[in-house]
């Protein structure tokens, strides 16, 4: 659909968080369908920012190293922009708890500025944010489809929840056409695998790689859903190609769910080698993990013709060759 | 039941808001109590501190002109409180709207920082958070309970759900005990009647005692619920005794549903003369209002044993003779 009647070639496009995992992954499909990428990432050292991840991009497009809050650099930032892809965030559900001011700042108060940025500079933007199934909280029934009540578990949903409903909100009020995908868990090349901060799946490939055992929480059994890093790109293209997404939103999802053992075991045998244990539930993520989750996707299979593409197996695959060949950028 | 077993004599209580309407009506009821009473007002002109709510017990508490927003100041006015009836907010949709920021400093930030301090030095405390019937946004269906999803549709609904969840999940995680009640209009002596930032109807009663026609926006024709002050000081107090309530949202609402033409043709009776006319709804407020709403308070009647005692006519009569008395330290 994208190549029929690409949109983006030539076109203006801002990304939040583009030295990040998805957020390079995105800036360097968009400069292959010929757009001018402008992409702004503060690299604070526990987030997901990494230079590596555009090294063989390094030079087509524009890095800006502003910081998400800096509320007069972004103002000008979006101006003149025709697409902006928002995927800055602060991602680690334990740090939010610890550090809670922090996570508000980066995820609501920094989406609000950006946004009355735009309500002054620039309403003509379309506007893609990068939200989260964790403003579900603990599912209710599964699969967990749009109409599900939210109920966050930690800080972070909270607060993505708010920077999501901004953005619902001036699409609504201002006519700044904007959307929100949910996204589950995202896996892939670039993602963040020093620690569990991004997901627990890339401290899961590093300790793989370094060959020591996975450590599973808990008893192993909370099915969840994955979604490979390129199924996620072709989504947020989609959303911002489309004229049904604005004041949507979409659950990302898939259809093999795993339990966290099974993914364990696939992992490993992926990487041809390696164990897990099972280990009870650190006493911090005890309280705010969330069981079982995987999404209905239904909603923008229908609307937007978006459906994963990579199955698990083979997303893995690819994961543990770029680690295996790229770690030493990743976590030395 | 609350004479019956006095919990609040003696009891050292912290009253965020206190100047204001609902807050200065809790205060002179804990004074009744014999409770210990410090309050926190910052007197924002814009907002509904004032002094005079307090003319006539100001020699019977504490009052302490700090910022909500003022961490450190918070922080030390948190220690050694049995009790945080915690009332300020920002109140007014439309100015929440034209500085969304400020509305989320007040509304989500500054309450994640007094959870925080409270996380850090006075976990024993017990917290009654007075949320808003806002964040349900446009009802689906009515009366409205608790199960209604949650629906925005303006910045303060966003922000005051934050700082309502902050509440929830700090009594989950960290069992500092918390509740929310989600108020619907609330009326009485004490109300800011300037200007409608924090109900229309403080401006209908204004206009009336100056012999101006009340305005009535679109139809007339939507429905409200309205609770008496006196009946949401019970509430709050109900809220705060019960063991039944931490990490619980309650409504509060009333049996008496009325049209805003059928409130105005009342207030006009119950203030023995004066008119209204129905007017467009002005550009700014049309987009964010919610239309019809009610509450379904059988939650909190059942739970707390709470219920509304003061009948809309009285409550209103009682409102007039309070602003006829008292305008000049109102409006003048």
């Amino acid at each position: 659909m994208l190549s029929d009647q690409n949109i983006f070639a030539g076109a203006d496009v801002l990304v939040t968080g583009g030295l990040g995992f998805i957020g390079s992954a995105l800036v360097r499909r968009l400069v292959g369908l010929g757009a001018k990428v402008t992409l702004v990432d503060s690299l604070i050292p526990e987030y997901g920012g990494n230079l590596f991840n555009i090294h063989d991009i390094r030079d087509r497009v524009n890095v800006d190293l502003t910081d998400v809050r800096d509320a007069v650099a972004m103002s000008n930032l979006i101006k003149n922009r025709q697409f902006l892809f928002n995927l800055a965030g602060q991602t680690s559900h334990l740090d939010s708890m610890t550090d809670p001011l922090t996570d508000l700042n980066i995820n609501a108060a920094a989406q609000l500025q950006i946004l009355e940025a735009c309500r002054l500079h620039n309403r003509d933007l379309k506007i893609v944010f990068a939200s989260t199934r964790q403003v579900y909280g603990r599912p209710k029934y599964l699969p967990v489809d749009e109409n599900h009540p939210i109920s966050p578990v930690d800080v972070n949903g909270i607060n993505k929840l708010a920077g999501e409903w901004y953005h619902l909100l001036y699409n609504d009020v201002y006519g700044i056409r904007a959307c929100a995908l949910r996204l589950t868990n995202t896996y892939g090349p670039g993602m963040r695998v020093k620690d569990a901060r991004q997901t627990f799946l890339g401290i899961w490939i590093r300790r793989l790689i370094e060959k020591k055992p996975i450590q599973v929480f808990g008893t192993g059994e909370q099915r969840r859903d994955f979604n490979f890093v390129s199924d996620v790109v072709a989504a947020l293209l989609s959303a911002a190609a489309s004229d049904a997404s604005p004041g949507q939103i979409f659950n990302l999802g898939h259809r093999e769910q795993v339990s966290l053992k099974e993914l364990a075991e696939l992992l490993v045998r992926m990487n041809g080698g390696g164990r897990y244990e099972v280990v009870p539930f650190p006493e911090d993520r005890k309280p705010i993990d969330i069981g079982d989750y995987y999404a209905d996707f239904r909603k923008i299979e229908t609307q937007l013709g978006w459906s994963p593409q990579v199955t698990l197996a083979s997303g893995l695959e690819e994961t543990l060759r770029y680690y295996r060949q790229h770690h030493a950028h990743y976590w030395e």
